[in-house]
């Protein structure tokens, strides 16, 4: 098969052994694989693939057709149309997946929106509803709304019933994001406190936020850690205003969880989120398509910032 | 009625109105007072009683007789035992609560003992189950642990089947905190995380502890923070920890809660801890008791610190 090899802080094209399905695992072709931040932090060497993943290729969702089954596979066949969360992988023509992480691809989403849904809405209601007991009514506040998970929690408060705030640093994305659902505000980062006081705050640019985010918030309410790509790691906690507002605070990372985790979270989606994918409640935007032979300047293009969706790898071809 | 009234950043004892039990409410003759944290800094002005509780008398666990009941009253009769934690006023001979609040008094427990238990055992249950969740077979560690919350932290934990590890300051405490049940583990603070990694920390103690709990917490764990006396508010948080850790950070106060969460928070403990009272796997240590008329001179020796127990204010004449 061909694949996507990390080699020298860079990625290379080259032929690669295909891999064998053992018990309970799916081979799949790849048709459409998403980019994330977890992979371009790994092929620059700063975040190593999880155990029982590749270490060399990147990748952690794809959508593709079932192409061969090892033993003890009973929820797909060969030509079923799966996508999925996996630990690495992904950016090849071929890809081994233990068949539960998967979910049924809905028919109302194309190859490269699939290869760009799972990460990010996996991510995003893991935090909302697993990590944070989102409830209808509730009033959401989301950081970094116009990046993947950022979008993909937008739409999921706002299908869920909660009033949603985005904060949006880039003033011509926040019309899109607006646009991702009704009743839904972007304001500029700047703005949240004054929208406030929310129950629960999706936090998805970093440190510098924590002060505002625990000032802003309503008595038992919840603030989920997801990203801290903006602003750096460490910030300052006040506690004695963490307990007069009996607040909590969520840290969390999809991409090294056990594979019995991220199939438990595969089903959440699959039971929660999907139905709205189908009734078109949901959408995935697409920036731009590169094939596996541009890899390098699709994550380019994904390191440059300021879009509205998901970069994607195409391999149907 | 004589009640403990705050009067210059001190107590008096002086007469108050007795005060009448409205639909709901029952009149308590109390018996025994513990006293609290919380309590110390209303007297000092920096911690004003929530609403719908009296201003100027503090006070907020107590054990006494019902005397008399308003209407709508189904639970408690004249002559029962009740305990249970108030936003204040129990330095009284009489108090007035929604009985839903309170629950029947275990015959194990004296008049003393009941009077310090609501507080610390309710606090500690909330922090440990309700908001941690803590399982059978986990790792406790509870910092502070010599306080009237971490004696009762440590009991609930070794009841519920957690390995608990104790941080106590004091090494002459150390040993009577083992004493507290099967298996407890008493260390100095800066001993902590070598007996890591921990799914669940209590932290009483404050904002110094923050990272190496966080560096000593197992993937998954939670940490409960309800008290910040010993070392100030603000601590570093180190948000990329959180994310890896998948770890989740409480804080709770009980004081402020509106009725509807105390008594349900009471209900718990009935159900939880107070079976183990009743077969005598839980104590309430009692350091000293002092009548009511004394209750600056018990304030005192609440705030020297260096004891095991709780200080509880007597009206039993």
């Amino acid at each position: 098969m061909r694949a996507a090899i990390i080699d020298n802080r860079s990625l290379v094209i080259r032929e690669a052994p295909d891999p064998v399905p053992g018990t309970g695992e799916i081979l799949v072709r790849v048709k459409a694989a998403g980019l994330n931040n977890a992979d371009r932090m790994q092929i620059m060497g700063s975040y190593p693939a999880p155990p029982g993943s590749p270490a060399d290729i990147p990748g952690m969702e794809l959508a593709g057709e079932v192409v061969g089954t090892g033993p003890g596979v009973f929820r797909f066949a060969p030509g079923d149309a799966v996508m999925g969360v996996v630990g690495g992988g992904a950016l090849a023509e071929l890809l081994v997946v233990n068949e539960r992480t998967m979910m049924a691809m809905p028919p109302q989403l194309s190859w490269v929106e699939a290869g760009g849904f799972p990460e990010a809405f996996t991510t995003a209601h893991d935090a909302l509803v697993t990590q944070c007991g989102l409830l209808s009514g509730e009033r959401l506040c989301v950081h970094g709304a116009a990046g993947g998970v950022g979008i993909a929690a937008v739409q999921i408060g706002a299908c869920m019933g909660a009033d949603v705030i985005a904060t949006v640093r880039s003033p011509e994305l926040r019309v899109p994001v607006e646009g991702l659902g009704r009743g839904i505000i972007a304001v500029d980062p700047g703005e949240f406190t004054g929208h406030g006081p929310f129950d629960v705050i999706i936090e998805l640019v970093g440190a510098a936020n924590l002060g505002p985010n625990l000032a802003a918030l309503r008595i038992g309410g919840r603030i989920s850690v997801i990203g801290v790509s903006g602003t750096g790691g460490r910030a300052e906690l006040d506690l004695l205003t963490l307990m007069t507002k009996r607040a909590r605070i969520h840290g969390s990372t999809l991409r090294a969880r056990p594979m019995e985790q991220k199939a438990d979270a595969a089903r959440r989606v699959e039971a929660q989120v999907i139905p709205h994918v189908a009734a078109g409640r949901i959408t995935v935007p697409i920036v731009e398509v590169f094939p596996l032979e541009r890899a390098v300047e699709a994550y380019a293009r994904f390191a440059a910032g300021t879009k509205f969706g998901k970069i994607v790898i195409s391999l149907d071809s």
